[in-house]
């Protein structure tokens, strides 16, 4: 049985709140793209292939040919800033990408302007806002609609979808006012400062019916009363934190770990990034945030209270330096303490010279594709298939996230099979072998 | 619907070709865990857990509490050498268990003395062997079954299995006397060259239906001539090369570029050992064939031909130093050369301060009694549900082997849920999430 | 010319404030090497060679031959601690040395008892002091006075130093009470707490002739008033911090970077370690005391004023993160950010697994028997020469210091030269060339 | 009392037999720095600074202001090749610089054609040259003399260097014909194959009197022959190996360790790197010319004969394996192994992720700068005071190297001041202090 799934006809828009790193190096990827001049590696839908049937079959075509996403020849960029700069000046100051390729797309860059930012400098500390929006938070949500609808109309849009990549906030966790949709509406009038500012993006998206993405560790849609907007207008939402670098690689090598039943005894991850990311992270209160999003993937995999003889006694530590020198060059260095048969202790060690906003852009452009799929396929609220992507994956109310990387490979592997009617996986595999049981 | 298996009953006989590190540190091990001064950590058959049913249901038990496993109380170990130290004096030797611990077990480990190995020089020709068997082939395989026989007898033993952890063999393929069963019975009695000593151990097992398990790189059960053995016996068998240290690590790690489309442009893994098998593997015929099973595994996981524009590209090149003053205490550095979004070069740099042994015993111990387990279930011939273990998994012929250590796991575990009539697990998890269809 | 020394007759005592990991490394480790059971690896003193003449002399003898120094066998060992257990049992508790090895000394180290200590617990406040003395900072320096008298008389010995190896107090800089002989001793009577109780020590030692060593971080003798006392008294003076870890890996490896003209913009420090000088700088307060002493080598060695084209950018920072995994293992990683020819950016990661108090020992032990020396031969104050033991190192007031290691080297191996009235070595070598200049 | 130095009037000429990545860059990158665009980094001549008197007197000149060398702006570069391709397209093939850099400094390069190189195949099996001198080594050392004064002839120089960029030749050592200057120039009469190509550039500088560099491992003019022409024509030389990358820094890691005494137990050295060097190296005959080179550096340093209990025992292994993925970039990897207090051990781990054109192009110029200075000083024969550049440096027969980078530098700086009539420094310093001496 397949899905009923509406095509991908007519324009996608993206709209981001956040011009910054991030979004200027998926903007400027994809016009790259388009020009034939690089390739979207990293990207899983465009790049990445999907078995289908028996290993025999030989069956494996790539995931963009598989299922009916959004082209990029039909994407449509916008996107909220605290600074006027246009893309092409912000994906300059950014300093991720090479001069001589934004020079390449500078004219489809400098049409794209920032629209004003609901802000609060309370939520970011080390920022200062220049380009804001102004009045009550029931103002800035109502205005946020109004920006979205324009930009459908403007450019001839057939769906829209918003993918928050600005500041990781401050830490903060649900309270009250975030408990219900009447409360949340409440707030708003009342403009109350417990409502973030990615909270009032996300509202103005979810009570249009546009899907909402939050690549930043702050709660922002997961909190009751965003969810129940989402059911309510049904919408697909799905959050939080882009996984890249160093978490990316702890959840694939603490699976791994724990696949064999090596213990872990002491795990200490130190970051250096310069850029503004780093700069943010720099205020106590807003590496909080990402600490909370960060720590908690290794016990959910290691899962100590079925294993406390592996995993009973884990020291976790995690650190993220401002270092200018390296720019958006993000290198994390990991130390891990593990012991084996009969306790004897082993060591790892990770070097990752990575690139913080290459790594985010494909996780960040697969996310925008795919919840507009979820759009299509009339899928509702939290999208767990897609924590895959996620470092702190939202789930159903009480059920434990999965931060195995491959699990949810093979969680959003076999949601693409079940759409389209194809045979889940499970890797069985017992019937390529005749006879193998003798006596049953 | 469960499959029968015939319960753990009795005495289960381990036979090991080849008592040297590895070997003396699973008997010191499972000793020193019967006496309860030691874990055995990195037994996953000992120490892991195996989720059943849906995640909100809880049911984690440990897997030797699911599956009927040999236990370690039961476990008889005895094998061949081709020195005639006892276990004790060889864990010794081997310098992977500090003194005190041996010290603790030294009465079981005297106990243990070598049977006389069936060897040939040529197929490793840093080791000098003195106490070994004469005659032809034949001659050999005959006593090597005496040899199981009255071990068997000896000890009042259920079952016996036999577990090979002898050197690496220098580097051979298939031949024209491993193409059937008939040629290489044929051949025995010839006294042919090319049956490998590895191959008598294997033949003179499987004849009398016990199984096999190949812990080292040479093909041995990897022939058309064994396998039918095996299959006209009904045995199962397993096979090749335990999968530690580098090449685990490599497992883990590729599927997870793989899983995000990271492009991979060069491979450079070097090791440093100082213990026996680096004397071995110092010579280059007898590297090339742990080249070989090495070699192999990213090809397998990237899929060159279905990725060319990820991985059509790749330098991958493996080096194996001879390092005394490291002993057992194997070292490995990677640095892996990755490009993502638009080509940008990334790179990962892996120091794994690993310890041989450590990590191969309980890789062998699991081999073992899984693959007794296979015996009493009726599963006959190629086990490539053990292929988790294993650096170059045996599949059927013409089947392309899975090396991603995590399909590998969803096999074994999806195996033993079928072995004991539990549902599969495909990490669909969408029945979760009430009405998340909003159209269907 | 050959300087006047008196002879190392009789015994030698060193007095210890603060007998932990590294004073009872220091303490058991030259018991052991009295029994022959192990060798003093790491002390220059004991195990270094100096050349002497020309390179073609061969002259290479042991420092200890060279110069009159203290023989170990003529070493007796006492102090002072917070706590009231003996050596063995502090020892036992820092977890440096093998239990087995501090077993074969525990009669000597069980003899070896701590006097009170004088503590203020507002200068290390991660410490609860139990064992401590009682009344004014001058009863206090009063007591300590009897302290190194009694000690002396009851073992005997010919004469006495002081080596401090208490952990680092919290930051503070030198005030007007510390600017004088005559303020300090009123500040001792008013009990001004701004005198830290590392300077009681110091004081109590130079007030009676008695050499002092300061191997923290903290001020101390580093103080124009106890300076005038050292003077005064005609004793010599040797701080501060002792040099090893990655401070020592710095000050190697910065001076062969200047040698080579090759510029630096960054250098990341981080260092993990889980024992009790960890505990103490995880306290903000100590951490700068330790961050002050570390940062400042940096500047010394590249001279950032006379090369700003190379050094007039250089981002450094220092972290220590306290992580319990590792106990005594200090780990430090470090990232170096260099530039050669034209520009060209490379980088340098250095990874090293030491061990805290197995490398500060030594050092220890070498400033203790050279600051004797430099008594006996009547050297006074500063012993600017001992500097390449230390982190941050006292001269002259208005001398720039010197922390290249390889300058430090010389300075002390001509001091010795120069001491016993053999030629300096300046390493121009034009003579071992007949005939060099054609036209001179 | 000052050397008598003639001044640097007028043009120097360097010619350079093998125009390839590390003479290309030479060229390119002095090119750049007469442009203004970037700046002769690592050259120690051109940024380096040197002390002069006392600390206090606060004299530091840069080294090019201190000593008469030729500046940058009277260089002029040619050379052989035994490719045709002019600098440019060298350069563009070299992929070190940059080609916008490369093209802002075109019309210089491109001006710049070799000369046909003297070559013999067998001396580099890997490499395959097309623009080559025919004839007998007579008549190949009679033209590269014709060649050199046509050079300085047609651009009107004053004085010429010859410094060896070619690649590394097969081993080989010193045989009879090397032997003395009459069986040398017999053996070009017979064209002896045992005289290398490099040997033939040797001799005809040397015959006219331009001093001469070697860069490579290869004898070269570390031979009784050559050294004695280089005496009669009073011609000075240096070699051999510019000293770069792993070996930089394995002269300044092994002199910290040893200055500490702490012991060495192994040093795992390897390197990947995929330019044409790496190729070249590739060959095992070529690699052992390099490995003898790089292995004797931590013989001299340790001394293992005066210091047995530290370094008599050092197990040390170099690799440098070809990985096309890195090009130039050399990056190397370094696993050291040593012991402390009382034996016990430690690690050091080094990744350097340098890059081996751009370390070496200043070592080349400097050599070459100073080598002029040297011949106007009336400097004859082996200049040790070069030997700070160089891996495996040439000394007076009998004499033992120092390979100990800081004793290289202060020979080096020591030798400056010694020309230029300034103090010799010592370091001692002991008058920065009044009365150090109480009672002498």
């Amino acid at each position: 049985m397949k899905i009923n799934i509406q095509p991908a006809q007519g324009k996608l828009g993206i709209l981001i709140p956040g011009l910054g790193a991030v979004a200027t190096t998926i903007i400027a990827g994809v016009e790259a793209v388009k020009k034939g001049i690089s390739k979207p590696i990293g990207s899983h839908t465009q790049m990445g292939t999907i078995r289908l049937g028996k290993r025999t079959e030989n069956r494996n075509p790539k995931i963009k040919d598989f299922v009916p996403l959004a082209s990029l020849d039909n994407v449509v960029f916008g996107g909220w800033d605290v600074f006027s700069d246009n893309v092409y000046e912000s994906a300059m100051n950014a300093e991720v990408l090479e001069p001589g390729l934004l020079f390449a797309v500078k004219d489809q860059l400098e049409t794209i302007v920032p629209m004003k930012a609901a802000f609060d400098k309370n939520y970011a500390k080390n920022l200062t806002g220049t380009h804001v929006k102004t009045g009550t938070r029931l103002d800035m949500a109502n205005e946020l609609m109004a920006d979205i609808q324009n930009f459908k109309e403007k450019n001839g849009l057939d769906r829209v979808v918003v993918l928050w990549c600005g500041s990781t906030e401050i830490y903060y966790e649900a309270s009250d006012v975030h408990s219900t949709l009447a409360k949340f509406e409440e707030g708003l009038k009342n403009d109350d400062h417990l409502i973030a500012p990615s909270m009032l993006y996300a509202y103005a998206a979810l009570k249009l019916g546009v899907p909402f993405v939050n690549g930043a560790p702050n709660l922002t849609v997961d909190t009751p009363a965003l969810i129940e907007l989402a059911k309510e207008t049904k919408t697909p939402i799905a959050g939080k934190d882009f996984k890249t670098g160093q978490t990316l690689m702890k959840t694939i090598l603490a699976p791994g770990l724990a696949a064999r039943s090596l213990g872990v005894r002491g795990w200490f991850s130190t970051n250096i990034l310069g850029n503004r990311d780093g700069l943010v992270l720099d205020d106590p209160d807003n590496f909080k945030t990402k600490e909370v999003s960060k720590l908690g993937v290794l016990e959910d995999i290691f899962k100590p209270e079925d294993n406390p003889d592996l995993y009973g006694d884990i020291f976790h530590k995690i650190r993220i330096n401002y270092y200018p020198p390296h720019g958006d060059n993000k290198e994390s260095w990991d130390n891990i303490d593990i012991f084996g048969w009969l306790g004897y202790k082993m060591q790892i060690k990770i070097n990752f010279l990575c690139r913080d906003s290459i790594l985010a852009a494909p996780v960040a452009l697969d996310l925008a594709l795919f919840i507009d799929l979820a759009k299509r396929a009339g899928m509702v609220g939290i999208q767990e298939w897609l924590s895959f992507y996620l470092k702190s994956p939202q789930t159903a109310p009480g059920l434990q996230a999965e931060n195995d990387i491959f699990k949810q490979l093979i969680k959003l592997e076999n949601t693409l099979r079940y759409l389209m009617g194809e045979d889940l996986i499970t890797h069985l595999g017992l019937d390529y072998y005749d006879d193998v049981f003798a006596n049953q």
